[in-house]
């Protein structure tokens, strides 16, 4: 059988990477792995950022993928060098490719990035907005509840309203014109953040450039595959059961017979 | 110098027990140990939840602790008895001493439970409520948001409150007169519960039944220090900085000096 794509992240977040490489990259094998046991990696130390995304790596590279896909912003944020340095497989990360299109969406080079504490302290989008386009000015807001409320499904009402009314005012006053969702559990609040930022500001939501930069690499280093019928693989450190639960929120369609790995 | 007392919690939480320890028990060292690589345990399973704490339980016994106190809700309502099993110090949950001072309190014998998704699903209040009083009715809520936002600090205004009635409903509406706070976590939003609960319905925390609970067993067992100076010692698994900021908040006094265990 052809090789598969690799797709790690701290949880479920990354359904939604997942389902954008299966839309664009039909004929492609996925083995996705969601570390359950040890999930949010937003609040943790560098240190266990790296470490964590180290061993999820790993566990993807022993079922021999092709390419790692570190579907997590946090991990992208704060893991991706060393992940680089440390396997041979071409890999992708969030970060790059979501900052890629806010520069190539703003007008006014005014951008907004929203993530959890660990991504936004990394400056890791900051960084490479800056690399791209030095004059571009970036506004930068921690959004700790919207995780929790993504995985409760509390995606509308007044709280989520008045919560992200509360994060997104710096960013509205700052005038952004686009903003970056930061996040992999992000996409899932698109509706409520839209309506707070109102139509002129872009959302940003990287997993349809992830994509298009996995199929990129995959073309240019001759492994994409021929036409066959797609097999996709998804695993967990714990918890296959709440996975599965949520999984159908975040990519989009049924995900069965979901497999531990602890 | 004198065996401290173990006392593990998978974050911060444990640390309103630690703090009614300290008060009832003035001449006791403690050593706390937080899981803050792998908080919050209560969205975990069971046999992860098992593994997590027999983890902490060793990281004590290294230091030659004489008694261990789980002060984690969703630890002690799955892990105990394999604690038990293992070790040979005494062990202290919060579950027993948090449902004996209920079913004292109660007059209508109508007890609401609240916690993590783990310890509702566990059902470790209403088995032992039900021990201690067969005629005991119990009402389970599970409330996911409260962590987050006690962990935030937004223990108070329009969003938590509103979330709070929602949770609450069903306890209200089954005429509890007592409602247990299941969580290490919860007693900081006491006032938005008591508001919504009423005053006529009595908040259980466990934390002061705890100590209570300690102190008799090292008393029985001969092991009560003497006055003496007491010495605190604070390790976590990740992030010293985030827990020191937020230990004032659940001990009630400063934390310094916090070590990293890996």
């Amino acid at each position: 059988m052809s090789k598969s794509i690799g797709v790690f992240d701290s949880g479920v977040g990354g359904l939604t990477v997942a389902g954008e490489l299966i839309r664009q990259l039909p004929n492609e094998n996925i083995i996705y792995f969601g570390d359950t046991a040890r999930v949010p990696y937003g609040i943790r130390s560098q240190e266990t950022i790296i470490r964590y995304s180290v061993d999820d790596a790993l566990f993807l590279l022993k079922h021999d993928v092709k390419l790692i896909c570190v579907a997590c912003n946090t991990a992208s944020s704060v893991a991706l060098p060393v992940i680089r340095n440390h396997f041979k497989v071409p890999v992708v990360g969030v970060i790059i490719p979501g900052a890629k299109e806010a520069v190539y969406a703003s007008r006014n080079k005014r951008i907004g990035v929203i993530g959890t504490r660990g991504t936004i302290k990394s400056r890791s989008y900051e960084k490479e907005l800056k690399r791209l386009d030095p004059k571009v000015k970036v506004f930068a807001q921690a959004c700790p509840l919207f995780v929790p409320f993504a995985e409760e499904g509390c995606l509308s009402g007044s709280e989520i309203s008045s919560i992200a009314a509360k994060y997104l005012k710096p960013l509205k006053n700052a005038k952004v014109d686009t903003l970056i969702l930061g996040c992999t559990h992000y996409p899932l609040l698109k509706p409520v953040i839209k309506k707070i930022m109102g139509n002129n500001v872009t959302l940003i939501d990287s997993a349809r450039q992830v994509a298009l930069e996995v199929k990129n690499i995959l073309t240019s280093e001759g492994l994409l595959n021929g036409k066959h019928k797609a097999v996709y693989k998804f695993f967990v450190s714990d918890n296959p059961e709440w996975f599965s639960s949520l999984a159908h929120r975040f990519l989009g369609r049924q995900v069965m017979g979901v497999k531990v790995n602890v």
